[in-house]
């Protein structure tokens, strides 16, 4: 069993000061884990903001391959970890190892993407022109742009990737990366995994050389809100329910100094079934649909939690298939005993509800998620009934069979912000349906075509984002390299001395990087 | 005289469906010109917010070059406009028509700059990871991410721009770039000026055949606050006080969908006069800083308002140059009746501070401006004085003195976010003062070395933002090509079909732009 401390982390030491104790739990029974935590005190969340501006003027100036390094440090502790921490993020979550091990790897290859980024150096959006000193009327300056960081940022873990969204997941690295020192508000559900990363982490700033206060983390519930109003604090990251993640927008917000939060909410990332496709592989859909559907216990911001078609025997037969494709699935260990109370409770709205019908699904019992298929008239959703608009945190989804095409795109016009839509579809239905990618474009971040939305990739081109309230802007992305760019603003130079410009900018292009010069793409000295 | 219709424009049409009536008044006399307004009715707000909302499918649709052409149009338009129409704006403004004259070179340089960047492309954001098939563990889909106008833009004109910051001024021009239909607020000083330049959109629309409903001009004293609130709306661009922009940025935040503002504000702008270019230039500093000051009779927002140096003979003999450099120069007109009003209460404000003293500056009297030079004790900086803080709006400036470096960095610190910081330094300067620069990016949106912040270059980067309260969100700027990022939000397609993907991102690459492929910078068809 590993030894976990369970102290606050600040300005790269340990802090205990309050007297307040948290357990963490054991997910599959509920029951305590030999864990304590101590909750931070207001003292401590004030010092853990300060501590991040202490470090963020030598972490922010730092050669972006020095944060680079740093990056790539933290993905090698967190490789090194052992089978005890496997399992122990395990415990506290009910994810199955090879679940966990999966996100270690996206985790820390998340972190060297990053690194990437740092290095090929366009996140830095250099631009230069040159003085015209001779310009008509009057003569032009030299002006040079660069992007730096905001200032401290602070991250909030999700429940549902104990690694990837949390301690040293996807919020972190793009902070990290854009040069941004950060506090960490730990999730109640996995605070010993998150006491380990962060040791990772402080292990990798020693290492490397970073500042204190790089990286800090605070335990315990309520803290975010004094978190989030700290003057400091100049940004914040958020992976979690709408109604949390409003109430820290409207924190922000209400600020003396508003500051950008991005909050990745709420989503029921519709798939649109359409008809020839039905027609040559409805099997085989219903097979990796519901595959997508209780992937992870549908503990994914991802998940497909609508499923539209055209009315017709042949969406008649695909239900059916849906049906005895999750009626056969193994009920699931959710992450904690509130995520499978907050599930039961939708269930129940569902079943509940005059205008839906329960498909598939085995009852909910004992402290197991089952799948659950259910029915509703398109009605309610182009009348913008809200057990339709608002995500089912778990294994369910909800069918809706649409006479014609006009009343799809009714439909569709009624759903709020998506993080993903999908399409699957032959060629000849999207012939046949041309007005419905410009109609998703508008409603998402992302859309699929013959894919499940579940499984997002790290990359440099994916949007995990979307327009409210899949996201609070749509703007920024909480996946992929482009991520960085919530975190980052333009400073300009004007007619500064080239010795004193930061490399970025300089006429020798030390970094080597591409820019905007005089308008033209250029990767040359001056 | 010009005739002046005086109706909302909405969706391509003129409107007055509501009886109150508007009045235009003569800069120089307060007197109601003979142009009659109507104010917009809530439901011409809406209509004009609805159009808006009709016209983004298609607008955002068009290929750049096509919006390119439009922004071209609506610039010659601009230029082709005859001497009444300059004589109809100085009548509202009070402003020279060599001024006049160079705002409007300035609005349509600004629309052909942003007419280039849709031809350059890359403001598309274009990146693309190809599918990896054999990829262990898991294969990678085909990715591949673009940027999209965010939706209906609401801008409201600026009091000091009649046509920069105005009608077809930046935020229109960087919105419609984007692909954004704009429903633009006139400013209630200059609401003729805003028809005419409404009438050049208009035909500039018809010319290069833009769906109705791209651009929508509404007229009214709170109109504005139901346009912020209307559903289609989905970003907004404001100038003006902080007080006018905080309002809005607090009413977005609170919409069912919030949105982003982005708003700029208030802000002093310091110049710091250090030892030695004071030793090699006193008279010359004295004499461009008072130029500075009065351009424009002070009414722009990176106006020098506090010029702080160190403590020293040459400091007092700079201090008595400046001063006779501002006794000397002429009263000026202000923009209009309200905004003589608010300068005459701001200097007001500074003679009766007990720790702020009248160093230069004819008696406020009659219609006009005077400029003023008043001096401050540094310690009203450090304990954060609001009079201090707050942009006074019109040709006064505040000369704080400091006694040492560490001072220096007192005040520095204390103060709020800014546009500009101007350091007017020899080598020998930055030399001894190196901490400044580090300190004033973390402040600033710009810094300049021995220039004036007033004068704002159009260019790719300029950054005309900083932090709060100078702007509302720092990671924007409402001058130069970067301002059309505010209004973008990426979206990514996973296996999409060739022919269905937007052309900046097909095989082909028939747009030629430079794309980011694999994470490599690349230019070739796939």
């Amino acid at each position: 069993m590993p030894q976990i401390v369970g102290h606050n982390y600040i300005g790269g030491a340990r802090s205990a000061a309050g007297n307040e104790v948290l357990f963490s739990h054991a997910a599959s029974t509920g029951e305590p884990l030999p864990y304590r935590f101590r909750q931070a005190t207001a003292e401590e969340v004030d010092a853990a903001a300060n501590a991040a501006a202490q470090a963020y003027p030598r972490f922010r100036s730092l050669a972006p391959a020095r944060r680079a390094e740093f990056l790539d440090a933290i993905a090698s502790e967190l490789d090194a970890l052992d089978d005890r921490f496997i399992q122990l993020v395990s415990e506290e979550t009910a994810l199955p190892k090879p679940r966990i091990l999966g996100e270690r790897g996206r985790t820390s290859g998340q972190l060297r993407l990053f690194a990437q980024v740092l290095r090929r150096g366009d996140y830095l959006g250099a631009r230069i022109d040159r003085a015209l000193p001779e310009r008509q009327p009057l003569p032009r300056a030299d002006l040079r742009q660069y992007r730096i960081g905001v200032g401290p940022v602070a991250v909030f873990g999700a429940s549902n990737f104990p690694l990837a969204f949390s301690t040293a997941g996807g919020d972190t690295a793009a902070a990290l990366a854009a040069g941004c020192p950060v506090v960490f508000k730990a999730h109640s559900g996995h605070m010993a995994t998150a006491e380990q990363v962060a040791d990772a982490i402080l292990r990798a700033a020693e290492r490397t050389e970073m500042p204190k206060g790089v990286f800090n983390m605070i335990y315990g519930a309520g803290v975010g809100e004094a978190l989030v109003k700290h003057p400091a604090i100049q940004a914040v990251g958020f992976t979690g329910s709408l109604k949390g993640g409003r109430a820290l927008c409207d924190m922000a917000a209400a600020r003396p100094q508003p500051i950008p939060v991005f909050a990745e909410m709420s989503s029921i990332n519709p798939v649109l079934v359409l008809p020839q496709a039905l027609h040559n592989r409805s099997e085989q859909i219903a097979r990796e649909l519901a595959g997508s559907v209780v992937l992870g216990c549908g503990q994914f911001c991802t998940n497909p939690g609508l499923v539209i078609g055209l009315r017709s025997p042949a969406f008649d037969a695909f239900r059916e298939q849906l049906a005895a494709q999750l009626e056969q699935q193994a009920p699931q260990t959710m992450l904690n005993s509130s995520t499978l109370a907050s599930y039961n409770r939708a269930v129940q709205a569902l079943h509940e509800h005059p205008g839906i019908r329960h498909v598939a699904g085995k009852p909910q019992q004992g402290r197991q998620a089952a799948a659950q298929l259910f029915e509703a008239d398109v009605r309610l959703l182009i009348d913008g009934e809200p057990l339709l608009q608002e995500e089912v945190f778990g294994p369910a989804t909800v069918l809706v069979a649409v006479a014609d095409a006009k009343a799809l795109r009714q439909a569709l016009d009624a759903l709020h912000g998506q993080l993903t839509a999908t399409l699957i579809a032959e060629a000849a239905d999207l012939d046949a349906h041309a007005e419905l990618l410009p109609l998703l474009e508008q409603k998402v971040g992302r859309v699929l075509f013959n894919g499940y939305p579940t499984g997002v990739e790290v990359c440099d081109a994916m949007v995990h984002g979307g327009p409210y309230p899949a996201t609070s802007d749509a703007r920024g992305t909480s996946v992929g390299s482009l991520a960085i760019e919530r975190f980052l603003r333009p400073v300009c130079y004007q007619n500064c001395p080239d010795e004193l410009l930061p490399q970025a900018l300089q006429n020798a292009n030390p970094l080597g990087i591409r820019r905007l010069l005089d308008g033209q793409d250029s990767r040359e000295a001056l």
